[in-house]
């Protein structure tokens, strides 16, 4: 066949820049599991009823057909998942009688969208999700606890530029709204989110003509809106408004929790802020509410959103509340890649490129490769046996750092580097540790640099919004 | 919702189920990466006028539709890949000028095949393919690589029954049938397949019948099919049959290279066999094929197979031969885990529970946590401060080992299986390596036991064929 070519929204790496990828969700797995969050995954299909349950979702749902059916009407009924929220209730509810509440769960899968490609958005990406779900009751406690564990996640992808962890919460926002007297609290929230497109003057009087608001429940809704604080603070300034309501008290007390449980972990890296602008992801949760935007590439929009449902899911009779915290991890790292902002230093996972003298000894050559696996060194032996220079420059090429010339005398090693040659036993000797594995690194200056336009396996750059991400 | 059901043909896994996977997984991976090859991931959708190349595979094909789209003839195009090689072909083709050859890469993920489900045939499974691919030319040394990397990955997977890795060559087969004088090669070889299900006799009568041999031809077929051995002595029994062809002598001789090159890694549970019967393959297969049973598990079919290619891709200037095997990771394991046969021994990572005194005292449990978490020990901290032995309940339901009591004193922790409990200090204990991570072990008898019928997530038993698998 002719060379193919890309498919939009499609991205696919290069085998490098899938070392980066490897290292990224290894970095998150480790880390979760560290926090006691069980792996699982689910099925790469719902049933179409379930994943249309949300309307606003249907048009980005890709329908299956087995080829051989004749007609659309002979639909498979199942789509492919969109996310990984619709599966893991789904799950829970198929499996409640053998999971133990509260359960603790990360998934990293593929999703798909099956949009039409514009402004770069993927139609697949990977999300790695973390949730905890209670059976009937789960503590507020957990909510803190999914804050600090991906606070803790992002803070040791080391590559990544600055981020900062913004959070809100529904309560809050209700209360302080119904304090004030609102009568149409969803309707002044939906205009109150669009302060990040319109001036406060417009907004203000979209509040008053179309939610119903006074000039004055208006002004204390866009007081309240301006205000962030990266420690407790916050509290007192909303306070200072002097609207009372038990909801409000109710969510204040939960931020501030929220707040103080994660300063521990603020660093010049990793920032919390408590944004009470936040208002997009409160119609789909009825508590703490999760944003997550990186220094410098805030055009990605949130890059790991999530919040608290007081029902993730449930089967009539027993409900399962649930705080979770999505990561876009393609949205993320396909555009890093693209510009060359982080990058590992060889495209194969052999440290050592074992030489082979001619044919007749490529047997000893085997068994130094053999004695190398042994004690953890990933090693390949050269096919055929060209001279050495031609081996040496296919070491090179793929970045291979040390050849290995075995002989009847005694065995040497070369650092093809440095040219350093030393002696040495296939049973004993490994590389330094930095040597031994692919390292990634990042290029700070590029990370925040402009997208570069690439017609590479990466396919378009990303410039993706908020829905994509959760 | 209603409780939902599993969907039959899809299985999904328990937390402590996919333990086992993720061990098999990371296991397969380390071996792979120390022979040196690279992972990549492709797309999950290929174009179907790619999938659909194969006629025969067209019915198990599952097509795209957007949503929103009308109709059938508005597919996208697209369908769910039922393979990694076909994937692997297109993207060798299309990143060619960005790779190195040969390139060695492997590839782990799911697959989807939209069968009617019947004999317990998944509609969606993992692979595990090895390839080495190269540019015009790849050496014939590298079918002993493959077949050696994937007997050392089987080995390493030491919950697994015993297993024979079985290989044939085509060019053995062709050259002795073409050395007979049998004029229809191809229409003999699809004959002698059937010696799994007919008596010799039948086979003989049709190999007369429909493939125009003479009986004594026929005889000749049927005594090279029946030569196994696990060493060199099928080139003897061969060369005894009496027959001579250039193409048949190329095959004995890279048969031969093939058993030698992997007799070094034949254990108890590890071995090889040159089985001249094995034809199925050679449909797609130039050269080299490759079929794996499991002792006890002959009805799972062959788990591991694969074979040479002249040309697994090109692009009509240049061709890419290549060599792989592929491993169907939910064939073997589904059915064992079905089984009970190999099992993790807890649900969580973690290995301590850190035990709360109560409310006030949970920043001194959190930053115990945080200790051992920097010491890289999983561990999860108590919701709430239930008295304390609703907190070792808590552990045991989880398998979790270790709960620890912070105090103001100092700490202790205890092992809940013993009962024994010690003071430590939480900047430097760890558990033993035991301990610090679920262990997967296996139960040699239910391996091989009846299949037990499952209402399980992990779906129907199956049954699969050979075509399944690669």
């Amino acid at each position: 066949m002719a060379r193919p070519t890309p498919l939009s929204g499609f991205p696919e790496l290069l085998p490098e820049q899938r070392v980066v990828e490897r290292e990224v969700i290894d970095t998150l797995a480790r880390t979760f599991e560290l926090h006691g969050f069980a792996n699982i995954e689910t099925r790469a299909v719902e049933p179409l009823d379930q994943l249309l349950r949300k309307g606003e979702t249907s048009k980005e749902v890709y329908v299956l057909r087995r080829l051989q059916e004749e007609a659309a009407g002979a639909d498979a009924g199942l789509g492919l998942h969109f996310d990984l929220t619709v599966p893991f209730a789904r799950y829970v509810l198929e499996n409640a009688g053998r999971l133990e509440f509260p359960f603790r769960r990360y998934q990293v899968q593929r999703v798909w969208r099956g949009e039409r490609p514009q402004e770069g958005r993927f139609r697949e990406f990977t999300q790695a999700d973390i949730d905890i779900v209670g059976r009937d009751t789960l503590p507020f406690q957990h909510d803190v606890e999914v804050a600090r564990v991906m606070l803790d996640a992002l803070s040791r992808l080391d590559f990544l530029p600055a981020f900062t962890l913004q959070v809100n919460n529904r309560k809050l926002i209700q209360g302080f709204y119904a304090g004030l007297g609102i009568a149409d609290v969803e309707g002044a929230i939906r205009i109150i989110d669009k302060l990040d497109k319109l001036p406060p003057e417009q907004v203000c009087t979209r509040l008053v003509e179309e939610a119903g608001t006074s000039a004055a429940q208006a002004d204390q809704c866009l007081a309240l809106a301006s205000i962030r604080a990266g420690d407790l603070s916050f509290v007192e300034r909303v306070r200072e408004l002097g609207v009372e309501h038990e909801l409000l008290e109710e969510g204040l007390t939960e931020l501030a929790a929220l707040v103080e449980g994660c300063l521990p972990l603020v660093t010049d890296r990793a920032r919390i802020l408590a944004d009470l602008r936040i208002a997009r992801g409160l119609d789909y949760y009825t508590g703490t509410v999760f944003e997550t935007t990186l220094s410098g590439l805030e055009s990605l929009g949130s890059i790991c959103s999530g919040g608290r449902y007081d029902s993730l899911a449930s089967d009539g009779r027993t409900s399962y509340p649930g705080v979770g915290i999505s990561l876009g991890v393609s949205r993320v790292l396909v555009p890093l890649l693209q510009r060359g902002a982080v990058t590992a230093d060889r495209s194969v996972p052999s440290a050592v490129l074992v030489a082979v003298v001619d044919e007749d000894s490529r047997p000893a050559s085997e068994r130094v490769a053999t004695a190398l696996r042994a004690n953890d060194v990933p090693c390949e032996v050269v096919a055929g046996a060209p001279k050495f220079g031609k081996q040496i420059r296919y070491a090179e090429r793929r970045g291979i750092p040390y050849v290995w010339f075995p002989g009847a005398e005694g065995h040497e090693v070369k650092d093809i580097r440095t040219g350093d040659q030393e002696a040495a036993d296939p049973a004993t000797w490994r590389p330094p540790a930095a040597d031994l594995r692919p390292q990634v690194s990042a290029d700070r200056h590029e990370a925040s640099g402009d997208e570069t336009s690439s017609d590479g396996p990466t396919g378009p750059a990303p410039t993706t919004t908020k829905e994509q991400q959760q």
